[in-house]
């Protein structure tokens, strides 16, 4: 339970209304009861908000509240819901020691206030910060290093010798480090390249569950500073992704690809590999990225669905396109020859 | 082994020819031998029942069966199948029982007879019910129930006060309620928005191998009853996926977006997220859903694949459509404009 | 460490330059030191290779190469660049023995010298060949076998009755021989065909992280000898892949589909179930195929994205296209009508 006013001073938010109302936790506009708060960022959802039972809101400064609500002011209410609902809904966090079925190679060094769980499994020369958490089966290959508060959910598994940051937060299921998909064809066979980089993940980054990140190659794979990948990403061998960039889930980023800082991945996406994003680009859901993007800004090739009989004469239509293409471009320059000027011209 | 004729009559089928010849197993037409039962649910597989060494086989009342086959007749002869292979074929159940290995909060309820495998981690106040399986190294977070009969394969990870129901089946490597993707972005960085609601997973769900499904942010996501979903599928946070819906392999569907009851949806189907389809849709494989779907009916936006120079003259041509569209828009205004009505009004 | 001259032989190379060299690793042309070797594949890299610091670098013999480096000098010098790499990094490989967390049903079959790691689960009658590594937390169901040499990285899980080749890789998450996607529907409701097949990997496979194949419906899955995949692909039930055939990541294929020898696929790549792509054939990555590929050579249909408003303008130019196609077939008929061969046959 905090005090609305607490809330208000720790979120340095305006407080207009009862600072001694207890809030429990957060919840929707549509859900809400008189111990919890909730927020208002999209003007489409103005309706709910005059009738909502929530104790509490957070709006804008410029947003016209005819409701008694209490409430939080402040110019960016959906950051500010993300810091109040962070505050009342802190993570559940086990408590400190290690789980006497955790399998720990003695040459680990273990920071302040870890917590290993059940059948962990640390290699030779782990090193793991202040208060890391390694929740059940865990598997930390030899040489691994986690920065401080970093906390790997179930089954996440790190191959030897690569990097996580501090603050950084790996789902279920994860895979960080395995071989990146390099080989040579001998004229008989695949040769399988050893991969011999790293995987060097940066601080505050989020990895969703079944997402992979593959070691370099040579040099290492870079995840760069406060990046967000949601599940069963793929990001291949030496790729570099910049800082705060968000990716969603089921795209493919192939091999020694750099994408830039702040950019917006949209799910199901594919980048070849070998090309470079610049920053600030976004590239839509459901779109394939070939060459290298040099002008942020948003780039798409996705096709929307339709009734399936229209989509096929669609189709139909541009099977026949660079025919119906070449027709016409004969006509135009029978026309141009026939034109009326040559008409002219041609008359006695 | 079964008798035919109680196979015949566990199925309700009725049972032509000698209900004495014992079953062992089923097999396709070309392989089964005399102690195999096969099945002809399409009529383009009928030579091979001609020539087929099953024992016996399933067909529907119109098949002019012109063998000496003994057979069940029914008219889902392909359902009828998949009950004669279940009884055939049960799935092969653990043993009763607690694995030394498992290490279980001493606060778990445990119905009869369940089966919990070795390295099995179980959470404060676990409810399993009654029958449950628990393959090696499932681990299961605070709170977590699982309803009578439902069969979790090796390494499921099911995160905290998440609900699977009764007779559910979920394949090796599937995470449930992990942290749906959101967040709020601060103006220097993104900040996390707790993710606070859960997972139900109603009875008979079957999900499969490496599958990952998010909790709610505020509110729960949901995968109502029957529903079948195949492996390295996402499921975003509040989404709910309406009872008896199938779900092909690697498909991603986008937070808060409401799938119907006995939808279709292909494999590598994208769909983006706060969209509803209708009870009833289909999606053709490969496909992008962008808006709600209102009318049952298949939906498609994939291109089949042609040789890649036949496809780069496609696109070449695609690129230079707009243009082409423009140019002949404004031919037609000319012509319209000099067409023969004009013309003769034109006369003297 | 090996000597230059040891390597030229080892590779069966020509040697040009000082055969006492020590090489202690590879590295790339541009942060390679004097005791590691790089290589030159590809032209454009030519530059680099005059500057670079290597101790020793692989070349073509038609290389001109106006540079003092020591060199091995063969015809396929990415191939060589494989096989040195892979002598100077050989695997780490654990020490035999199995890790006393391991549980091992009575009966399983062990070779000599396998390495079993924490908390790995082997069911009845498992048979692992020499030098088998399963590192922590493998999950092998009854009956499994594995071959000679074979390495299943942590949390590898393979369902009852499945084989591994010898010399193979699986990546850590993989999931081999969950059920397939196979069900009836009733009437009412969706019911699961027993999936009784099995999933056969043949010898040198590798099977990158969280990538799942089904076992088969009633006939086998089956990968056959030297098959390459990258992560986070689904294999279908009754697929086959044949031998040498690479996968890139993400990519999807349906049930019983089978891909020739030699094929090239890239990633994202949908097939649909029942279609046979023939030996040697290409897929483009974030290609769909949706019918048999017959002949070898490249196909494709993906479409490279655009900025955003120019894709927009072009779909919506394509939405328009079957009217437009329709409207230009309608003149051209109606031109044809009046062509100069028609009026002169109407002049009088």
């Amino acid at each position: 339970m905090w005090r609305l006013a607490d809330l208000a001073a720790a979120v340095a938010a305006e407080l207009v209304g009862d600072g001694e109302r207890l809030i429990r936790g957060v919840a929707t506009l549509e859900r809400a009861g008189p111990d919890q708060i909730s927020f208002l960022a999209n003007p489409r959802y103005r309706a709910q908000l005059a009738g909502s039972r929530a104790g509490a809101v957070i709006v804008s400064p410029g947003e016209p509240v005819d409701t008694a609500h209490d409430r939080l002011v402040i110019a960016n209410p959906y950051a500010c819901y993300a810091r109040v609902a962070s505050l009342l809904h802190p993570p559940v966090t086990p408590e400190p020691g290690v789980h006497p079925s955790a399998v720990l190679h003695p040459g680990v060094v273990l920071g302040a206030d870890v917590s290993i769980g059940p059948q962990v499994v640390l290699g030779k020369e782990v090193v793991l910060g202040d208060g890391v958490v390694l929740e059940a089966g865990v598997v930390l290959g030899d040489g691994v290093q986690v920065g401080a508060r970093s906390r790997l959910a179930p089954r996440v598994t790190v191959y030897a010798d690569c990097c996580i940051g501090a603050d950084c937060l790996l789902h279920a299921g994860v895979v960080i480090g395995a071989d990146g998909f390099g080989m040579a064809w001998s004229g008989s066979e695949w040769l399988k390249i050893p991969q011999i980089g790293r995987v060097l993940i940066e601080d505050r980054v989020e990895i969703g569950a079944n997402t992979t990140i593959d070691r370099g190659a040579l040099d290492d794979t870079v995840i760069e500073t406060g990046v967000k990948l949601d599940n069963l990403i793929q990001i291949g061998h030496n790729c570099r992704i910049g800082a705060h960039t968000v990716i969603a889930g089921c795209t493919g980023i192939s091999g020694s690809t750099r994408v830039g800082r702040g950019c917006r991945i949209g799910g199901g996406v594919g980048i070849v590999g070998h090309v470079e994003i610049c920053d600030g680009a976004t590239i839509s859901g459901f779109s394939l990225i070939t060459k290298s993007v040099t002008q942020p800004g948003v780039y798409t090739s996705s096709i929307p669905s339709q009734p399936h009989r229209d989509w096929m004469n669609t189709l139909a239509a541009l099977r026949a396109l660079p025919e119906l293409s070449r027709t016409l471009r004969a006509r135009q320059r029978a026309d141009a020859a026939q034109s009326p000027k040559n008409l002219e011209e041609g008359l006695p």
